[in-house]
């Protein structure tokens, strides 16, 4: 089987929100990961420390089986940008599965593609994902069969929605021979990954500086 | 505190190696996160489907406060070349860690940092680790507080031993803060992400099949 998988990516986007879910899902077999943008090219993240190029425009590949979008602040201004939510609609139609991450959530909510959906994003941008018109969840990874959608928590989150992903285009050894290839036996050195789990004063300080650790 | 990192990145890396600890260590105060390489430009990670930017030359800068060294199939090459081995070696003498991800470790290990150290790699590297005169060690996070060196197992390992780096920096509460701005609360469907915990199965497949699956 031949996969053809559209990460759309763009100025001021989350790398890891991107690279988790492509290196879970490049190593599918016959799949192939492709990084999409209006115009190709380098592509800089929001810290501006890194950038990632994007080697097709997104006319090039209009019917990927699978689409990820990574969050990131640019998304708020792409909310409001018909090509990429033209784009959006048009893969969806043939999608096996159409994804987001972090803040991608509200790029398929602006495309429409969750109204009256429960769907995730990353914790400080729910109220902005309701204002599309999408129903905020606290999971960390929210889908959809019959409408062919899922959507994850923030950044690192990809890598739990993508093996779930691979698990069912692939089956549940295809996706456990990729979790022991990249040896995601996570282990943190602290337990505090969702507000539910982290010291409040942890929260507040994230929440009264998003700029820097968000 | 101003704190340069230093991730040099080259021609058959692995890009969650780099991005993971990149996703936790821009978010540090103060940090900035250099991507480099012998010659700047575009460097494609062994799958060929993605590339990330190296903004600087390896010569621009010498005296990195962190030093994180990704793996992937290209570090088998690399291993020879003396560029990257002395510029690893005069970082370190002045770095506050020295560090890898995957079999990043080959390429510390090469440069003689590792000599008769315990440290960690991909599983699937264990044998090489030990040629180059290191101790392979079957831990997630592996840290020598002495020589400065912290060695992570494979691919997604870097964003625990990130974390770990992080709150030796900047203490526990701003680890902490990453992590809840990463939303790192890993869920992963499957507890495959070891060879002590995969079933038997999965590790001969993908021992068998490394090329696809690690």
């Amino acid at each position: 089987m031949k996969i053809e998988i559209a990460i759309p990516i763009f100025d001021r986007f989350t790398a890891l929100d991107a690279v988790g879910p492509y290196e879970v899902l490049s190593r599918l077999p016959g799949a192939t990961v492709h990084f999409v943008a209006a115009e190709p090219g380098p592509k800089r993240t929001e810290t501006r420390m890194l950038a990632l190029t994007a080697d097709l425009a997104l006319d090039e590949l209009t019917d990927p089986e699978v689409v990820v979008v990574p969050g990131g602040y640019g998304t708020r201004e792409l909310a409001r940008d018909e090509q990429i939510l033209g784009w959006l609609r048009r893969a969806h139609e043939t999608s096996l599965r159409t994804t987001s991450v972090c803040t991608g959530s509200l790029l398929l909510a602006a495309a429409g593609l969750l109204d009256g959906l429960e769907a995730t994003t990353h914790w400080l941008a729910f109220d902005t994902l309701a204002e599309y018109g999408a129903v905020p969840v606290e999971r960390r990874v929210v889908e959809h069969t019959e409408a062919r959608i899922i959507t994850a928590a923030g950044v690192s989150s990809g890598i739990d929605m993508a093996l779930t992903l691979a698990a069912h285009i692939a089956g549940d050894e295809i996706a456990q021979a990729i979790q022991l290839g990249i040896e995601y036996d996570p282990q943190p050195p602290f337990d505090s990954g969702s507000t539910a789990k982290a010291p409040p004063g942890i929260v507040e300080l994230v929440r009264g500086a998003a700029g820097t650790f968000a």
